[in-house]
């Protein structure tokens, strides 16, 4: 096996597959790279083998000037090649590996020698079946991700609620995040091939779907298949694999009220500072709380009676009607809400003091209306 | 005690007095900025007991815009003070505290009543005697202390080589650092006046040294006082306050060898890049060592024998006299003594493999010959 490669084009590529890579692992062979060349290009591999990036790089790729010289495949030590390649003199890089698997990087004056392993040692990645490929709006896409894994578990004594869930229909597909506190939903338009209508819903990892979210390209085409408890999604040189999560997601649609006894609207990014500045007292005591206190004609936001001080601040509105109510909330949850939401007039419902809080963009908002839900359960102080 | 400021202006002088303020301390007061006023401004200190920040506000500096309504004096928790007055939501901050100690931060309409501390319980900094300040050139006094500070020690074993030790003399002063392992020594020309030539050299803490080079700006006009184990330093509207260090400093002047056996010519920024390649694999292994091999015709660095593989780059060098050589080192001592050259020429010399390597500039680079030296002790790998 040997071949050479430009520097920064391979670089690039390292760092996409090394983003699988685990920081700890029992599995020794997951701390590498696995390199395959072929006459077309080499394939690089990373996986922490619950999911896998690959990335192909293509001998009529101009930029990386890949010249081939013998096939063959090594896993190499994916940080300490990553961190040589970067520090080399040369645009130019030769990788040349023995049949003992040793490889020698060269650059200019400089010569590495590093340990590989056998690339057949290293897991396979499933083979899929490309016929049913779904195309996703990339873009709205990456924003539904955003705007709901927050909600996501991190504990795994409920697994299945550490996934992002989606339910895929005719027309549109939902996004939904819960960790049973509070709840992100999203729903995007998606056409559909006949063939791919009776698609069930599934449950992706958080890890898989934040990392597509931030390598894929705003403007890339980005395609999903489902196949065999596995999901891929595709897109220009990268494909990446991840296994589905199992278990039975909870029916979370009659947990959305439907009607409310108190309504206010107001500027998510205004109202977003003003909990920021009262978390500031909230996390110094010994309850993260902040409470909130709904008139007709005056809202104040307050914690109160913690060791080191108080904070209160009357907010700024555009409506507020119904009943007069008292809730309190944890500030952290609230604020990732409104974030998702940016800087457009929300709708808050709330039911009663132990009810959930459902936000969703006032009808005269840019994104349209209920396409975006975030639902929060308050803390009862009583 | 009541008075108005500008939000950033306010959040600035409390970010340079922050600096003193330790993460960790048994004295619950130092976790506390104190605010002092009187008619002609604000004065803000903190402090670890062994650095203590002073910045003073003028009633006159038109970006403060600061306004007294009753003087007085109080500790606030700083970090809390710090990101509170940072996300307030108008520019125009107006603290007042009432005669239990307890502060009311208010802006636009929020409203925060934080518990204090009365002034008067915080420690007292030394009143000093500015009759014989030394005048410093700051950006020179910057650069020495960045050139030199890494060699001193981390170890509070021997407390004295924790320091950065100053020699006045003269017509100059003379910076010395080392850990025992290896030494950085910096001279800057300084006129003394007079009653200033019969001072001591002192050691002052690493500490205040890195926060002083930090915060002084290159323009501003640096004052020095030495005052019964203190040192003092003055620019603009900051007095940074220090204690020394006591015991006696080590005579260095002995340990740089003023003749040699080998002697080469490189570039620092070029053989730099190839230190930095190779300590990428004698971090790997179970020493941390490079070994330098030296020919009249040929300077080759390499890392061998070890686990994970070797490295050998060919070094470019401008000249290689004296004995044939082979060294071995501790990279990242190299890395640091030969940052503190930059991009010039330097000159190595080498007595044996287990004598000191002393790096100075070239005749011709544009920092002046032997005013910065770097010594470093190779390692005995027989």
């Amino acid at each position: 096996m040997k071949f050479t490669i430009n520097r920064s084009a391979f670089t690039q590529q390292i760092n996409n597959v090394q983003r699988a890579i685990p920081s700890k692992t029992t599995i020794n062979i997951l701390y590498g790279i696995k390199l395959a060349l072929d006459n077309n290009g080499m394939t690089l591999i990373g996986s922490d083998a619950d999911i896998s990036i690959e990335s192909h790089i293509s001998v009529n790729d101009p930029l990386a000037n890949l010249q081939i010289e013998r096939s063959g495949q090594i896993v190499l030590p994916a940080r300490l090649l990553n961190e040589i390649i970067k520090k080399l003199p040369q645009d130019e890089v030769v990788i040349s590996v023995d049949d003992k698997f040793k490889a020698t990087i060269q650059s200019g004056n400089a010569e590495f020698q590093i340990v590989g392993i056998d690339g057949n040692e290293y897991p396979r990645l499933p083979i899929i079946d490309l016929d049913h490929q779904i195309q996703l709006p990339t873009l709205t896409f990456k924003n539904m991700i955003n705007q709901t894994i927050f909600a996501a578990s991190n504990q795994e004594s409920r697994p299945i609620l550490t996934g992002l869930h989606l339910i895929l229909e005719k027309d549109f597909l939902i996004g939904v995040a819960t960790d049973s506190h509070r709840l992100s939903q999203r729903e995007i338009p998606l056409k559909l091939s006949e063939s791919s209508h009776n698609l069930d819903a599934i449950t992706v990892p958080k890890k898989t779907m934040s990392e597509l979210a931030r390598i894929v390209p705003d403007n890339a085409d980005l395609m999903m298949t489902l196949s065999n408890q596995q999901i891929i999604f595709t897109f220009e040189n990268i494909t990446i694999y991840s296994r589905l999560l199992e278990g039975n997601y909870p029916a979370t649609d009659r947990l959305i009220p439907n009607s409310c006894e108190t309504e206010i609207v107001l500027n998510a990014a205004d109202f977003l500072q003003a909990i920021e500045r009262a978390s500031l007292l909230s996390h110094e005591g010994k309850n993260n709380i902040v409470q909130l206190d709904i008139q007709p004609d005056h809202i104040e936001l307050f914690v109160k009676g913690n060791e080191i001080g108080n904070v209160a601040e009357e907010i700024q509105f555009v409506s507020s009607s119904g009943e007069a109510l008292q809730i309190s909330f944890n500030p952290d949850y609230m604020k990732e809400a409104l974030r998702s939401f940016g800087d457009i007039e929300i709708k808050i419902q709330f039911n009663s003091p132990v009810r959930p809080m459902l936000l969703t963009p006032n009808e005269n908002s840019e994104l349209p209306h209920n396409d975006l839900l975030q639902l929060l359960t308050p803390v009862r102080t009583h």
